[in-house]
């Protein structure tokens, strides 16, 4: 039967791949690779040095396909995100019917860990749901963005005893979770830590952690430093031609 | 100067470890082990096997030290916390101060990851505070008890652009969250889920997770699935004379 991991490969440091994933790695007969266009060719290459680094069983091969972009401005999101879930399934689903022999091995490699605002795994379980394609899979946990980035600031995700909330910069915009006081902001492309300034927060952000890019930027959240992270930010956006970046936003508690 | 390792050494699958982790692990001269009872010594086993394992450098020292337990039942819950933060960063600040040569390094490796509901970095923090000893540290990020729970039940943390929060068992007692509708559940020993049966929630609980020993269990939690859960959790903890798991609790969007 075919058999599909979905590897987590860590935040950006190659050092972040645990001796799961090296194992699962050097079992994988197709690496699929998903380019969404050249902005994010340094990905593609980050992912294909873990392979150079960490795959010694020969005869891999590596299947890159175009991951479909979605509207990024559609007039009705829920319907759009529905709609680009179809096409990215039509995508999944002929790279693992076409490129996968019977007994074959692939690997989908996903940066930090897959659960986390990643849709590799609701791709996967999408085919499968379809029923034209008969596989069996296996997530490999990695080392999240989020972890990622908290152990490079050295601080913690939750203060003692209070709850924490992971959320999209799309959903912290309607305003500040409620029942939370710290507050993880992923895929948030409009800096939208702008609208919580001088209400006592404290923010821990970075950029392209674990890299050798990497920026890290943290203080109590007021207008100046606010300004300096948009600014940073757009800055080496500019110079990279993309960014992955995420932050905490923190509530101190006493 | 004296260094410190808090390193994370993943949720009970020796294999969770990462290469960073492991690189960390051989530039070590003193492993601090801090025992909780004899009801862990499963646990302080599961990391000299870790050791045994990974580490090549020979030398080392393993220093070990009781973790002063809390009061389980206090009449005021946040000042028997603050007391015993207070014990503890005295033993923390001991084994730094008298195990430390000079140009020592150590490490405290922590189940999991470091940031997420653990105690370590604030205790490190505690202790470069007082002043008393100095010291760099370096936090090595791990994959976490929810990352490797959701891991092994193939699913994600979160639904499509919709919010996650972390939680102990203590604050889901009081309702649940407002603004998520996936509700990560961490030290719960009451098993809090039994308020929520029947509300069209999905519970993903697993226990021993990434163990020889794991046990998961899932499904829409009605009344007979939370009591099953509680069963098992009640079995296992007698068997194992402890018990580490987690659960989440999804409220499904369509």
């Amino acid at each position: 039967m075919r058999k599909l991991y979905a590897i987590g490969i860590g935040a950006g440091d190659p050092e972040h791949l645990t001796v799961q994933a090296i194992d699962r790695l050097n079992r994988v007969d197709v690496f699929f690779v998903l380019d969404k266009g050249s902005a994010k060719a340094d990905l593609v290459r980050l992912r294909q040095d873990i392979l150079s680094r960490f795959v010694t069983r020969p005869g891999y091969r590596v299947v890159t396909a175009t991951d479909p972009d979605r509207d990024r401005a559609p007039s009705d999101y829920r319907a759009a995100v529905a709609d680009w879930h179809e096409l990215r399934t039509d995508v999944y689903e002929r790279l693992i019917r076409d490129s996968l022999g019977p007994d074959d091995t692939g690997a989908f490699l996903v940066w930090g860990d897959p659960s986390l605002y990643d849709s590799t795994i609701a791709l996967i379980e999408a085919v499968l749901a379809r029923g034209n394609v008969a596989f069996d899979y296996e997530v490999v946990p990695g080392v999240s963005s989020i972890s990622a980035l908290v152990a490079r600031h050295r601080t913690t995700m939750n203060q003692i005893g209070r709850a924490v909330q992971l959320t999209t910069g799309r959903r912290l915009a309607t305003g500040w979770p409620a029942d939370a006081d710290d507050v993880f902001v992923l895929l948030d492309a409009h800096t939208t830590f702008n609208q919580f300034t001088d209400q006592g927060l404290h923010i821990y952000w970075g950029a392209y952690v674990g890299t050798p890019d990497e920026i890290l930027l943290s203080g109590p959240l007021d207008a100046a430093l606010a300004a300096r992270i948009s600014a940073v930010r757009a800055e080496a956006r500019e110079k990279h031609g993309w960014i992955m970046d995420t932050y905490l936003l923190r509530r101190p508690q006493r």
